[in-house]
């Protein structure tokens, strides 16, 4: 494979840890033979974004350029790609390269990938360079990592998925609600708006935990059959050790043990959100009732075209509010505040 | 049913969380239509009888009478018991009676009845006392707890089976722990020198995690294939993500995130210790890879049954070192110092 070639595009960037986002350019490689070239329309606004641009996570090489919700047109295909040509609709999410020979990639597990590539923050395999995200006007990903998307939706309602989507999507599959399953979603934000509306649409009974009593209508029209406010002792009393599955989308710090306590024998919950601190957990909250405590990653690149197929047949997206480029750091300050429904999502025509 | 009618037997008994134990008489009721009753041979020496003791639960009633590892041969049954004679051996472990009716008893899962009777600690449902466990001349027992002993097997080792045994083999069998799945037992204690027994029988490779060097030959005797002393960052380094399935017997405080970096992807850590103090789990431990951190409690009736009787196919016993029952209180003290190779079982012939 002949080295390729760069080109510069515009996208926006953080220059360091505590600087603004703002307009800059970046290279992009000219499509190798596998690659899909495509012109970004769409990005979603994803909490993973700010820690990424401001070093929360520790690993950011700067200039950073975020984004992995990404909806565009595709413009340009190698001479390998079977599954695109130019003018189709594209998604592409937080995965845009891997080996596709070890033994998850085999099993369409490659966000568990050794040689996984995240499409920010991680180094691009053809050039010596970071990859950079979707705050940009094209990128150029693997044909593997290029996901179709159903031509019935709004595609800017579509973008989150990608992120959003599967990262709730895949752990609701995995875990296997569906039909006479209770299943909890803990905190109503980006994910877990997502998470109220697949685990109706797999057909369980779904609760929605909140700390706001004032998003109570707003989670019965996502789809909730009931809603606990979780600061009130006697409303989580009341739900003691009924819930077969509880999907914990809460990025703050919480009692993970109130929540354990929630489950009933064999029940499972699943961590989404990402608390920056450990969570303490009482070993008898596990041992009575033989709970399970887990965690989940977006999903693999077939379960995420499953999840965007399902979207499809079901027509769901994301609830989202529209912003400019150039209104991305107060759209930041605002998700801290936990102030958008659900998701922001960047309409890219503002970046030219 | 008439109201049963006690009667006094003899016991070793605790008048106080601060007292050593010492001899005592405490009621039995004479056996219901479905009692059995049990003169009792042997009896296994649990760390939860000295928490139970010394009211380290909290929920203690004095006297207290310890034990739950109970090998006895039945001296009576009544009319309505179909399973039991006279003369039989016969095992009772940590459970005595429930009403059998719930949806989890239903399933097997007696230990997570709501009506579940501990053997000590509860409150006996035919007296209006509470239950009084094995550190006793006999024991009354409803038929439904009543094991069957396989007959070539040496009693004095299978009483630890009752809660050591039960307590490992249930989770290594509910997680699927067989031929070509790697396992690893943290904790070469009552309840590890047990797991490593069962994980090696159920055809997987056993490596045994302690904080003792000196505790490898003996690991490997019982029969792991690896020894890991988990003080050494290299050797636990060398093992990072490579585990189905761990074990962790561990009652003290440790890191479980150095644990949980050792399973694979999708694999599971289950805890069988009872840390006093929450044990703080950081989320990426869980969320990269999918990983699950669990609890197991003792087993069901019929699990146990299927666990003695596969013990009686593979000749598998605890290893013990028998005590008089007037050496409990020094006993404990060593147990407290990790000084016992694998379990103290009391010869109850001793209380006479």
């Amino acid at each position: 494979m002949s080295k390729p070639v760069a080109r510069s595009v515009k996208a926006y960037s953080a220059a360091s840890a505590s600087a603004p986002l703002a307009a800059a350019t970046i290279p992009r490689r000219e499509p190798t033979s596998r690659d899909v070239e495509i012109d970004i329309l769409y990005c979603g606004v994803c909490h993973s974004d700010l820690h990424f641009a401001r070093n929360e996570w520790h690993f950011t090489q700067y200039p950073a350029v975020p984004g992995h919700e990404i909806i565009g047109r595709v413009t340009k295909v190698g001479a390998d790609v079977t599954q695109f040509k130019p003018g189709d609709i594209a998604g592409v999410g937080c995965m845009v390269d891997a080996d596709l020979s070890c033994p998850y990639c085999r099993k369409g597990l490659e966000q568990f990938s050794p040689s996984m590539v995240m499409t920010y923050g991680s180094q691009d395999k053809h050039l010596n360079l970071p990859t950079y995200g979707g705050y940009s006007a094209t990128i150029v990903v693997d044909q593997h990592f290029v996901l179709r998307v159903p031509g019935n939706l709004d595609l800017a309602g579509v973008a989150p998925l990608l992120c959003a989507g599967i990262t709730t999507f895949s752990p609701l599959r995995h875990w296997q609600v569906g039909p006479g399953k209770k299943v909890g979603i803990v905190g109503l934000g980006g994910l877990g708006h997502m998470g109220v509306k697949f685990a109706r649409a797999f057909g369980a009974h779904v609760v929605v935990f909140t700390t706001s009593a004032r998003k109570e209508a707003d989670a019965i029209r996502l789809g909730a059959h009931e809603v606990v406010v979780s600061s009130e002792p006697d409303a989580m009393a009341k739900q003691a050790g009924t819930f077969d599955f509880i999907l914990d989308c809460v990025s703050a710090d919480h009692d993970i043990n109130a929540y354990l306590a929630l489950l009933a024998v064999d029940g499972n919950l699943t961590l989404v959100g990402a608390p920056g601190q450990p969570l303490p957990v009482a070993p008898m909250s596990l041992i009575f009732g033989r709970k399970s405590f887990s965690g989940s990653l977006i999903g693999g690149v077939a379960e995420t075209q499953e999840m965007l197929d399902f979207c499809g047949r079901h027509g769901i997206t994301a609830d989202i509010e529209m912003i400019r480029m150039d209104q991305i750091n107060a759209a930041y300050e605002r998700m801290l505040k936990g102030d958008v429904k659900y998701r922001f999502v960047i309409d890219m025509a503002s970046l030219a």
